[in-house]
C-alpha cells in the first residue's frame, strides 16, 4: 500500500476530464502539495480542487510537454523551487489526432519520456532524492491494437514498452523510482469529441464512438488513485467499465539459452 | 504464398548489415525493381546487388526518414517517376540512441509512420493502386521491455501497435494493402557497436552485450525474406536464433459486452 498522505505530488495533466478527476480525489488524500503542470490554464479547476483540502498546497503551471530537454531542465529546477522534491510524477497528456502524427506522438510518447528522463534526477535516491513513483496514465489502446486510431495506439504501446522497461530491477533497485502504468478504457469525454480515424476507411466506426456507452470520467478517476494507492514497481492496470483490474503482463521472445546464459554470467570480463 | 517475382520493392534501409543482407536474398527473388532508400549512400553495396541479378533494376536515393510530411510527398513523387508503382513497402531504418530519446522515436517510430501514410495512397486498391504488401522490420525489444534501451524499446513497441492497428481487416479488406512485422533477435552487427543504457545504472549490462553470442546478420536477413514469402495481413514474426517463428498475439483488454454489442450494432444512426 502506498500512503499519500503528505506526499508532494506533480501532475502532468491532460485537459480533458480524467486528470481533473484524478486530482480531485488526490485532494481528499491529505497530500502535501499538488503541482499541476498543463497547457493551457484553468483557474477555476484549481479553485474548485482547492475548496476540496484548503491544506494542500497547490501549485499551477502551463506547460509544453513537447518542450526541448535543454528547456525541461530550466523548468524543473523552477518547478522545483516551490516543490522542493517530488514523491510522485504523474503523466497525463495526451492528444489523439490521427491528422497529425507528429504530434500525437511526440506528447503521448516522446515528451512524457523526456519528462520522466528530466525528473528523475530529483527523485533518484543515489543522486540525493528520496525515490517516489512514476505513474503513466495511459489508454487501453496502448495494449491492444485500434482498427482507428493507428497513431494513437502506436503512441500509447510505446509507453507501455517505456514503462516496462524502466521497472525493471536493474533500476528500481537503485534509483528508488517505482515505474507504473494505468490504461483507461474509453470515458464519455474521450468518445464525445469528433475524433478521425487514420484512413478514411474507419471513420464510420469513429463516428459511431461518439455515442458509446463508456464508463464515467469520475470513476475512472477513482481507480487511477485506487492503483497508485496499491502500486508495486512494474504493475500495468486496466481501469475501464467502472473497476479496476491488474494485467497480467505477457512475454512473447524466448531467449536462446546460449544469450541468457552469457548475460547471467557473472564475469564481465571474460570475454574482453 | 507471397510471390516476389517480378516485384517492385521499396527499401527503406538501416546503415548497418539487416538491409543489405535482405537485399542480397531479395536480388536472388527475380524482382523487377528495387528502390534502397538510405541516410548514407553506399555505392559498393548497390555494386554488390547487382551482381546477384543484373537484370534487376536498382534504384538508390538518400532518404531522411525524419523529413516533414510535405517534404516526404514531393520525394516519393520523384520515386514513383522510376518505380511507376511500388507492391512492397520494407521499413527498416532504425536507431539506437539511449541519449536521444527524440532521434530514436523520430527515425523508429514517427518516421516509420509518416512514410507509410505517404506511400499508402500509391498502393491503395481504390485509389489506383494494386494493393501490397508493408514490412516493418523491427526488433524483439518490440515485444519484451528492455532493461537498458528503454527509448528503443518504446519505439519498438509502438511499431507492433501501429502495424497490428493497421492491420485490421476494416483497412486490408478496403485498400488491399497488408501490414507486416519481423522482430529481429540480436544480431552481432548491433552488439559490436557500442551502446548505452538509458540510465547510467544499465551500463554495464549494456557493455556486457557487445561480447555476447548472437545469430548472423545473413541468416536474419534470409528469415526476414522467408517471412515476406510467408506473409498473411496481420502476422508478426519473430527471427532469432537463426530461426522464424510466428508470434500468437496476445490481447489483454476485455471491452464491456455493452460497448462491444453497441459497437458491432448495425444500425449506425440509431443514436443520432
Amino acid at each position: 500500500m502506498f500512503d499519500l498522505t503528505g506526499k508532494h505530488v506533480c501532475y502532468v495533466a491532460d485537459c480533458g476530464g480524467i486528470a481533473l478527476e484524478t486530482s480531485k480525489v488526490l485532494m481528499t488524500k491529505n497530500i502535501a502539495k499538488l503541482a499541476i503542470l498543463q497547457s493551457t490554464e484553468n483557474p477555476q479547476a484549481i479553485a474548485q480542487l482547492q475548496a476540496i483540502k484548503p491544506s494542500t498546497q497547490i501549485f499551477f503551471w502551463t506547460y509544453d510537454v513537447t518542450m526541448a530537454r535543454e528547456e525541461m531542465k530550466k523548468y524543473f529546477d523552477e518547478v522545483m523551487v516551490q516543490m522542493d522534491y517530488i514523491d510522485v510524477l504523474i503523466n497525463g497528456a495526451t492528444l489523439c489526432d490521427e491528422n497529425d502524427i507528429d504530434a500525437t506522438i511526440h506528447t503521448n510518447l516522446t515528451g512524457m519520456m523526456n519528462t520522466v528522463a528530466t525528473v528523475l534526477p530529483y527523485m533518484d535516491r543515489k543522486m540525493g532524492g528520496s525515490g517516489g513513483l512514476i505513474v503513466n496514465v495511459t489508454s487501453v489502446i496502448g495494449l491492444d491494437p485500434s482498427p482507428v486510431f493507428c497513431a494513437y495506439s502506436a503512441s500509447k504501446f510505446g509507453v507501455i514498452g517505456f514503462t516496462r522497461s524502466l521497472a525493471d530491477p536493474l533500476y528500481y533497485s537503485q534509483n528508488g523510482v517505482a515505474v507504473m502504468a494505468v490504461c483507461c478504457g474509453p470515458t464519455r469525454v474521450f468518445v464525445d469529441r469528433e475524433l478521425k480515424a487514420f484512413l478514411e476507411y474507419g471513420q464510420s466506426f469513429a463516428d459511431r464512438l461518439r455515442h458509446a456507452p463508456c464508463q464515467s470520467t469520475a470513476i475512472c478517476g477513482q481507480n487511477i488513485v485506487n492503483a497508485i494507492e496499491r502500486s508495486e514497481n512494474g504493475r500495468i492496470w486496466i481501469a475501464d467499465k467502472g473497476g479496476l483490474e491488474l494485467v497480467k503482463l505477457h512475454w512473447y521472445w524466448h531467449m536462446a539459452d546460449q544469450f541468457v546464459n552469457y548475460m547471467q554470467s557473472n564475469d564481465e570480463e571474460e570475454h574482453d
